[in-house]
This record gives C-alpha cells, structure tokens and sequence, in this order.
C-alpha cells in the first residue's frame, strides 16, 4: 500500500494542502485493515505483560519495561526515540497482607485484602481493632471523635451498578480509597479497610492510591474484595467485629526512572506536537493489561502504523510512554514541565488510559486558555465523516491523567473511551492480565487512535 | 418511580400528543438505571441456560423454553401472552461425529467436527475419500468434475481479520457452508468439510445450517475447528490426504412447536404494533446464549420494563419469540404469513439477534414500499438526542432473519447492533454459553431497546 499513500501525498500539491476527505478515508480504511489483520499491539502487549509483567514505578520491571519499548520503537525507524529522566516515588508493598476479622458470632475469618498503593505498614505485629462502619466521609465527618478513636474505619460504599458507565460509577465511589485514610486519621482512626472500587461481586481485592495530609500521623489502609466486604459487613451488623491488618508496605525515597518518547518529525509544523501516550508503570499485581499496558501498546502502534504506511505528518506525533501515573503522576508532571520550559504547543493531547475495550468515542476537553466553541465543529465535522463508520465519535469532556498537567500547552485534550463494561472487574486487581484483553477490542483502539492521530494532523483547527 | 410516569403520562395533555422530550430522555435514564440495576435479562439467560440448555428445534428443550418464556411473560401482567402454532424442522445430530485424517505424512489424526445443521449422516459405516481443497465456490465450480468426483471436498477460505466488523467477514464466508455442499453434490463430490465460520483460530467446530437443491443428492457435510483446519490443510500441501468421516444425523418430518408472543396493548393505535423479538431456538451445542438466549430475554426485558414502568405505549408491543430461525426460519415465516392475514400494520419491528455483546448501534432498512428519504431524518433527531449519551445511533441497513418474511408488513425494520469483537468466537459452537456473556453487556441491549422502542412509540413517522 505505500506506494498509493505517497501517491496521494504527492497529488495533494502544495505542502500546505490537505489531503483529500475520500484520501483520508482510505488511509484510514486500510489503518484499520492492517491494524485489525496484524494485531501488533497484542503481540507487544504479549511481551509486555508475559516476559515483563507488572511494573510499579521503582521495580526492576519498570526498567525492564523502559529499556524493552525504547528498544521496540527503535525498530520502527523513527526520527527520535528517547528517554525523559524523572524521579518516581518507590512505594513497596511488602509481605502478603494479612486482614483477620474476628467477632462473637463468626469467629475468626481471613479476608481478602490488599494494602493501598502509598499506605504505611501497619509493622510486623500488625494492628487490632474494633470496626465501625461508614459509607461516605461525610458520614464519617458527622459521627463523633470518640466514636472512631482507636476504631478501625470501614468504608463501604460500593460502586453504583445503576449507572451505564462505569468510569462515572468509580468517580462515584472512589473518594472513600482517595481521602477515606487521611479523614480517619484526622478523627484518631488505627487503620481503614475499604470495600474495594470493583464493578462486581468476587474475590479479587483492588488497590489504588490514597493520599496522606502531610501534617498528619498516617494509617494503614487497605481495601477488601467485595465479596469480603460483604462478609465484614454481615458481621458488623450481627455484632461487635475486630479486625487485625498486618501490612508491611514501605515508602522509599524517590528513584531514577524515565518517560519514554519516540517522534516522527512533522513536514509543515515541526515544532508543534500531537502526543499520544499511556502509562508504563502498573500495579504491582496481575499483569497491569488494561492498566495500561493496552494504552502504551496503542501509542506505540501509533507510531508504527504511520511509518509503516509512509504517512507523513505535517505536525511532529509523539507517542509519550508516562512513569509512575498510578502512585505519583511525576512522569506526566515531569513531561509537561519540559514542554513548559521548552514551550511547546501541543496542538494535541491523547490519552488512552481507559483499558483495552472495544473503542467507543473520544473524550475532549480544551487546554488552558483555549476556546473551542465552533472551531470544534469544525474538526467534529470531519471526525463524524471521516470516524463514524467505525462507530467512533467526539464527545464533550475527557482527557488523562498523564496529561493533565500539559493543559497549558496544549490545544485538545483528549481521551479514549473504551467500553466500559469489564474495566473494572479487573483494574488495579490481579484479574489484570493479558488473557482479558480481547486481541480485537485491543485493535479497535489503536485502529482508533491512528485515525484520529491522521484527522487532528490534516484538518487543523485554524485552517478552516 | 412508578407514580413520576403516570405524571408525565396526565401531564401530555390530549391522548395524542408526544411525551415532551424532557420526560422522554428522564425515562429513558430511568430504564437504564433499573436495567442495569437489576440484571433482569441475566437471570432469565441463566435460566434459559443453565436449566433448560441448548434447544434446537423439535427438541425437548425447545418445548421447555417455549413453556418456561410464556410461563415468565404470564408473571407481568401484559394484556396478552399467547403461543403462535407453527410446524418446524426436526433434525437429529445423532452420534458424536468422528473425522479421522490419513496421510502418509502424518499417519492418522482425529479433527475436531460438528456436522452442519439439516445435512444427512453418512450412516454407521462412514464414508472414505481422498481430499481435495478449494476456497471458493467459483474456484470449486471451475474445477473438471473428474477431479472432483468421490472426491471429499475441502472448503478452507478463513473468515477475513482485516475487516472491522466480525458480522461483514462471516457474511463473506458463509456462501462455503451455506451452499458448498450443494455445489459440492452437483460435481459429484462424496462429502464436504469446511473450515468453521469462526474468528479466532482455535479447538472448537460452529454448525450452522447448509441447505441443498432438492434436485440433487445430498452429501454429508461437516466443519472442522479452524485449528484442525488449518492442520488438514498443512497436509494437503504435503501430499495426497484422506478422511473417513461418519455421522449419523436424520432429518425427521416438521414437528409442532409455537412462537411465544407477549402484547401491551396500545392506547392510540392498538391495530399497528411495534415488535421486539429473538429466536428461542439455538444449536445443539453449548447453551444457546449469545444466539439467541440473549435476544429473547432482552426482547422479554422490554415488555417487563414497560409494565413495570407503568408506561402505557400508544402502539401495541409485542414481544415475540421466534421459533425455527436456525434451521428452517418457519416461525420467522409463520408469524409473517398470520400477520398479512389479518393485516396487522408494524410500525416497526426489531431483532435483536447478534448476541448479547454491549449495544453499539441499531441497523435500519424500510420494509416494503416504504420509501423513508426526509421521514427517517424526523426520526433520527429524537434517537440522536434520546440515545446519543448511551453511545447508540441509528444506522442504515439492518433488520433480523426471522423479521425479514414481514417486509410487505412493516414500516422499519431495525436490528440490534452489538459490538462484535468476540461473537464469532462462540455463535453455534460448544462455547456459547452463559458465562461467555456479560451481564452489564447484556443490559446494554436491553436499555437499548426498551428506549428505542418507547422513541418509536413516541415519536411517530407521518406525526412530524
């Protein structure tokens, strides 16, 4: 197929012009053709989650996991492929967790737990104590302080089933893991256990991140599968319950890690970017498939495709491999710090960060400063034409986390909305492992991300 | 919520207008909320699977899912549920099939086989032949007959993985187990093997139905797994190859059975109807699930939904369950031919028979005589406004087997466009089975047609 694309690239004209609607069409006919028959990212993501595994900033798997996509994309003959120094926060979780309840009526249960990403260790005797029963902060803001001094605080509002979305049904919930912690220890908690942030009922705890106040004692904290939430809140009702946690998670000092860059350099408007990009650090359990191996195997097949087809960018695409986006964000922070330093405008910012699912839509949201209004129907026109064949489309609202911190140089923001239905069955779990990710679903969002990577390239907001 | 609707229902003023769209898109985020709240149409699936199992027509099975789903309606409370009588095809599998493979290269091998649907059985002592294989029908058509007599022909072209849409490649590969065998007979051919219609490479045969001229003598037909496919023709390229193949299938003379058929009677037009419906039989292999358990519960969910809802249409809806899709479509043509007796008018009618994958979009073809041009536009604004935020539209072309006898009947005809990344993976094999479906995914289709067909009822084409 090469020679077509450069046909239609010379048969474009001046270097200024766009390429043909139907021109584009056709490229993105056959990018999904080639990326749906070759499956490149799968077999990446194969390498990534078998020969690798789970990679938490610090690990040697992180590393591992720099050194293996820098050397991947420096077979795609790039124009650049290179690493971004930044220091990661090294969190350890330690020895396998142990959670006991233990009540009057149940007598002595283990229950299924796993300490919160950043939490203190409870130390090797563990901690003991009496469990109260909350289902939001503000409920926990209302009780009285003696009432949790001392208490084991248990949060167990469980993600709303109602709600079509289940990204929207974990913004719902996820509160209690983020803040849950630190509004205990304020009130004199020992410890908090939470019900994990997970769409069904099973087995599997999920972890994630809490964060600390700094002019606070830190706790432990770790979250229960729902299944064991269930059973704890079973047995708090029924009766006085304790819990004993024994966690040994420890906080390192911050170590030396890297983004991960690779670029083809832009024929009209080289120094402004459209990035695409996910996360290379996972959690320290399963294989960190959905999260979010299956965004850097799609950016980095961003990048392939485009060289592989011969397409050339007016603007520079830049697949950007973040560090530490699950316990830090210091990657995405640092990255957008340089292009502050270095000013460069990022005509667009893209995200894939929502799991390997079939691809649905984009998610867009507008940089600082910057006013989209009609222009965005200008792309939208195109994007409709141009990406509703494959059931795709622009909605209003999105990005990522990794690229947050570049809002103030960058244009669109924008993230991939996979379908959500599975997500999260299996992030930040040990469920998270290359076996659920469907091969195709996984295509359809790099299939999803090159095309739209082709239309931001050629019908740019300001030509209009 | 019961008492919200039956405001909003007084509120609309005369019996003849429209809901405003406010109140519409407030009961449609209602539906879905309840729907996936609920998980209705995954505890009917689970019974449908797990209790009563596969059903193909003129099987006990079938008898028991046609009792158990009119037995279910009975518990709504609808304004009708009855059995529509119709004589369908009965044939028997009979004896596990064996195919055993023989080369000098690689000595004797099993193949993993199913036979295909409504083929004959070779009888108890099989029948032997030398291998010959082609990709096409034209390509087998373009053969001498010499070679192709008492040969045993090989029909090996593998549904297309560059296409995006799995439905697309299967339509492009199933003219080999449709009429291959037919073609075969004609040149003299003792018997047929295909490769499987199924999108993966992997253990598992898919029956399907084949169908052959009566004018002919029919030959035993069988698919292979498109793992031993591929090992089948690995050694027809290294040399001469036989298979002895022996099955016992029986085709029986037509048996009775019913179509199940559940009504609300409409207050404004109860003589037009709008019909939601799936086929209640499936292949004897696995448990029926994606094809078509889904389609049924979800059609079943509809008329639950809206009664629950208190919602009262102006069109009579009707759910019905079609019996015979898979091997003979006589209830699809039964329900038609009643229809036309008594002249019942369909607004519109909707199949859900693509599995129970998360909706993706609704396909949309005018029946016969209906010329849709400016009248689908009027549509289309309600759906796009009411079902754009659950990712849903409506798309050109589309309908379902069994409704496609009602054409002369019918003003829309709308099928269920699931995603469809993982259906030909299990679509009539041993791996259709329940735990191959989601519940939320499932709920997705649903939600999807409870919505669309409160839309339909609403806002009616000739109201605008």
């Amino acid at each position: 197929m090469r020679i077509l694309f450069i046909v239609f690239l010379l048969a474009s004209g001046t270097v200024k012009a766009q390429l043909p609607i139907d021109s584009v069409a056709t490229l993105i006919k056959n990018v999904y053709r080639q990326t749906y028959s070759e499956e490149k990212a799968y077999q990446w993501l194969t390498t990534l989650c078998k020969d690798i595994g789970h990679r938490l900033s610090g690990s040697p798997q992180a590393e591992q996991a720099v050194q293996w996509s820098k050397k991947t994309m420096d077979t795609f003959g790039l124009d650049r492929v290179y690493l971004q120094p930044v220091m990661v926060t090294h969190w350890l979780r330690g020895d396998k967790e142990q959670v006991t309840m233990k009540s009057k009526e149940t007598g002595k249960i283990e229950l299924k737990a796993l300490a919160l990403g950043n939490s203190i260790g409870t130390g090797p005797d563990g901690v003991s104590g009496e469990v109260i029963e909350v289902h939001s902060i503000d409920e926990l803001k209302e009780l009285p302080e003696d009432q949790i001094r001392n208490k084991i605080v248990f949060f167990n509002r469980a993600m709303d089933k109602g709600l079509t979305n289940t990204f929207a049904a974990y913004g719902g919930a996820a509160d209690q893991r983020y803040w849950g912690p630190k509004e205990a220890a304020i009130k004199g908690a020992k410890a908090v256990v939470i019900r994990s942030l997970c769409s069904a009922t099973d087995d599997h705890p999920h972890t994630g991140s809490c964060f600390y106040a700094d002019t606070i004692r830190n706790i432990p904290a770790v979250a229960l599968s729902t299944k064991d939430a269930d059973v704890l809140t079973q047995a708090v009702r029924a009766g006085q319950t304790e819990l004993f946690i024994r966690t040994t998670c420890q906080m390192l000092p911050d170590i030396q890690s890297y983004n991960v860059i690779g670029e083809i350099k832009g024929t009209e408007y080289p120094d402004q970017y459209i990035l695409v990009g996910g996360h290379l650090d996972s959690w320290d359990v399963g294989d960190g498939a959905h999260d979010d191996g299956a965004g850097c195997v799609q950016s980095m097949e961003t990048l392939y495709r485009l060289k592989k087809m011969g397409y050339q960018p007016k603007h520079t695409i830049r697949c950007v491999l973040f560090m530490n986006e699950e316990n830090g964000l210091k990657g995405g922070k640092e990255y957008a710090r340089v292009a502050q330093e270095k000013n460069e405008y990022h005509l667009a910012a893209i995200e894939s960060d929502a799991g390997g699912g079939s691809a649905q839509s984009f998610g867009c949201s507008a940089g600082e400063g910057v006013v989209l209004d009609d222009r965005l129907k200008y792309l939208d026109t195109y994007i409709n034409t141009l990406l509703s064949p494959y059931d795709l489309e622009l909605k209003p609202g999105g990005g990522g986390a990794d690229i947050g911190p570049l809002k103030p140089n960058v244009g669109l923001m924008i993230g991939l909305r996979p379908e959500s239905a599975r997500y999260f069955e299996y992030h930040h779990a040990e469920t998270d492992v290359l076996e659920n990710v469907h091969p195709r679903e996984l295509a359809s969002g790099s299939a999803a991300l090159i095309s739209l990577v082709m239309v931001l390239d050629q019908y740019r907001i300001g030509d209009e």
